[in-house]
């Protein structure tokens, strides 16, 4: 095993998921990641993981029942599978999920619209475990050839493979003395950026650059948060590695306005290049892109909430990632390179009231889609109807103390 | 996707599952089987299923697991995999496991008694499954580059690969031109033998031969079968493929006397070599080895049933693994090749009336190994004592039928 196969293995499993002795831990793959997958498995023992309970998800098998099952059962899922994920949350254990594409060209000449119809391994289960914050859990990428070779495309094979390894080493901070450290420095000032905007008391925020001038409108509640959360029973973890973003969850109705995705993005398995939607009262009306519009627009139709919005995040120009300049064509990664939005479920989290809980967004999807760059500025609206300055040119304007922030 | 992966995908799905449109089709590999999983999904999606929940096992994070976890929670099993097992029962699915180690050395050097605690994948509920027939299943094998050069050291890599797929054609008689017509007439043969078996109506079975002295008592309504059964809901599948033996479950309290394994077998990746177990009363009270005893030791001591015979069974000569003669260091291809007898859990089929099925053995466990051979003579012996050849050097003994007989 690779020496930063260990090293990422154990960002995650101790900084990321923090697995405590004795907890069950639950470990989503895909085959092609066998490396990682099985140090981070190793990990979770050292650690004193009672059981590393591994699923290998595999795209494959999922392209199979998009091109060969009987239509109608393309939405169905065993109820079993949902109910593993509640069940995690019974025993309070933890959770690891390894992103990044095995082979991005497979699902290529797949009807989109079909392949829409199965959010697997996506389940609506996940949602709630996130909400009722009974489990400790991480996303963290895991490099592969297939993967690499889209990000580096002047490489091939294991250079390309290389390569990528050096950009999650770099955005994941381990090449650091002390990666844990570093991170938590930045996790400080991001949760600081979150003080402030709560101070701000925002009713809405605006989003204005090419092809985009969009107001998103807050709930009185809505609250902001970076991604270093903490379970019921205290446990923090960080949801994300890595991560760079704040965010919150807006109010589903008072969306408007028009928005161009500044990043591709890829839906279960189809890329989508281009994308522009258009919001009236909340709902994306129009959805429309250069490439593969039609896999969203099926995700979209597939609940009531599920052409709203969910969350908004703002990402500065600080981000390892953003600095990088370079597309993952990951959510993970890409969406912490630039502000987003995302269609479908909020987060509990990010409402403080329980009459706005009732009012955030529900629905069995959440895609996030980047919306953000230097060339895009975001201002803040007041209650009172004042604006402010939020990010020019990817920097937080916040008065008196800009120098200060990350 | 290679032909001969696609023509044994199809026998697994159609012949030996037999699977039927709308069913949840339950699909067990591991990480290195890719090739013959995803073929198999695609011909269950192509036969109409509604649903391929595939799983695989990774081996390498159950030796991490024997190796970093605390021992004391090595038999831990979270309820849901044992729930997931009872649920595609109670939607009458189907179930294809994917048998042949991937990589035969991985658990060298790990503490057999460790590794003898963590049944996995192997679960209770898997027995209690095959007792309700409520779901129709099959074991198949699936070549791999490890196993091959297992099975042929004497060749590396793809040649060894090949190698062992020339085996597995011929032993799932693929190379033949209806390889369904064949298996048929095989299995309407080996229904025969059980016909005329259960007609002997015998008290117990003799094997002898070179350190084998054993007496394997029956029960008064122990019926003989082979691997052709029927789902509650009269669906006929094949359990194992391939298969050419005919068995029953004896009376687990009156087996007695010394036996000497015939073939090497895998026991929780633990290689095990010249084992010799001594009977009394029904109970393996010595178990030794000339490699891997304390692995199978460690299981026998698993709960009560464990020690004791579920299953005895009997292959003739005309074994296609058996005239091969060949080892394959799996227990789906040797326990095809030679009579066998298992320790721990009976079958519920296998047992013809209510009072006797509560004398069947329980246990967690199921360990088919190898004891017949040309050297080892079997005999039946009647309730009234009478003493019946049934096979001597491979070939069956049935007065003045034998040669109509497999």
């Amino acid at each position: 095993m690779g020496d930063r196969a260990r090293r990422l293995a154990e960002l995650i499993v101790r900084f990321g998921a923090n697995v405590q002795a004795g907890q069950i831990v639950s470990l989503s793959t895909e085959p092609g990641k066998e490396e990682l997958t099985r140090a981070v498995a190793e990990a979770a023992y050292r650690a004193g993981a009672r059981f590393v309970d591994t699923r290998y998800f595999d795209p494959y098998i999922k392209r199979a029942r998009a091109l060969y099952a009987d239509p109608d059962t393309l939405g169905y899922v065993p109820e079993w599978i949902g109910q593993n994920v509640l069940a995690l949350g019974e025993h309070r254990g933890a959770a690891i999920s390894l992103n990044g594409t095995v082979e991005p060209h497979l699902m290529d000449g797949v009807d989109p619209e079909r392949l829409g119809r199965d959010m697997l391994p996506r389940v609506r289960e996940t949602e709630r475990l996130v909400n009722e914050r009974t489990v400790n859990w991480t996303v963290g990428p895991c490099p592969t050839v297939g993967w690499a070779e889209l990000v580096h495309p002047e490489l091939r094979g294991q250079e390309a493979l290389d390569r990528l390894w050096q950009d999650i080493v770099h955005v994941c901070r381990l090449e650091e003395p002390d990666p844990v450290a570093t991170w938590n420095a930045r996790m400080d000032r991001l949760v600081e950026v979150t003080r402030r905007l709560d101070a701000l008391a925002l009713d809405a925020l605006r989003f204005s650059g090419p092809g985009t001038e969009l107001t998103v409108g807050l709930l009185r509640s809505s609250r902001w948060r970076a991604a270093r959360f903490s379970t019921v029973d205290g446990i923090e973890h960080r949801p994300n590695l890595p991560t760079e973003e704040v965010f919150t969850s807006p109010d589903p109705l008072r969306t408007s306005g028009t928005v161009t995705s500044t990043k591709p993005l890829v839906v279960t398995g189809v890329l989508i290049e281009g994308l522009r939607v258009h919001f009236e009262a909340g709902r994306a009306v129009k959805i429309e892109a250069d490439r593969g519009a039609a896999a969203l627009r099926s995700l979209a139709a597939r609940d009531g909430g599920a052409a709203r919005l969910g969350e908004v995040a703002l990402v500065d120009a600080q981000s390892r990632i953003g600095q990088l300049g370079r597309v993952f064509f990951d959510t993970l990664l890409d969406e912490n390179a630039a502000s987003h939005i995302a269609l479908g479920a909020g987060f509990d989290m990010a409402i403080d009231g329980e009459e706005d809980r009732a009012r955030l967004n529900r629905s069995d999807i959440h895609i996030d889609f980047m919306i953000g760059s230097d060339e895009v500025s975001v201002t803040g609206i007041t209650l009172e109807g004042q604006e402010v300055p939020l990010l020019r040119e990817g920097a937080w304007q916040f008065r008196g103390g800009a120098a200060t922030l990350p």
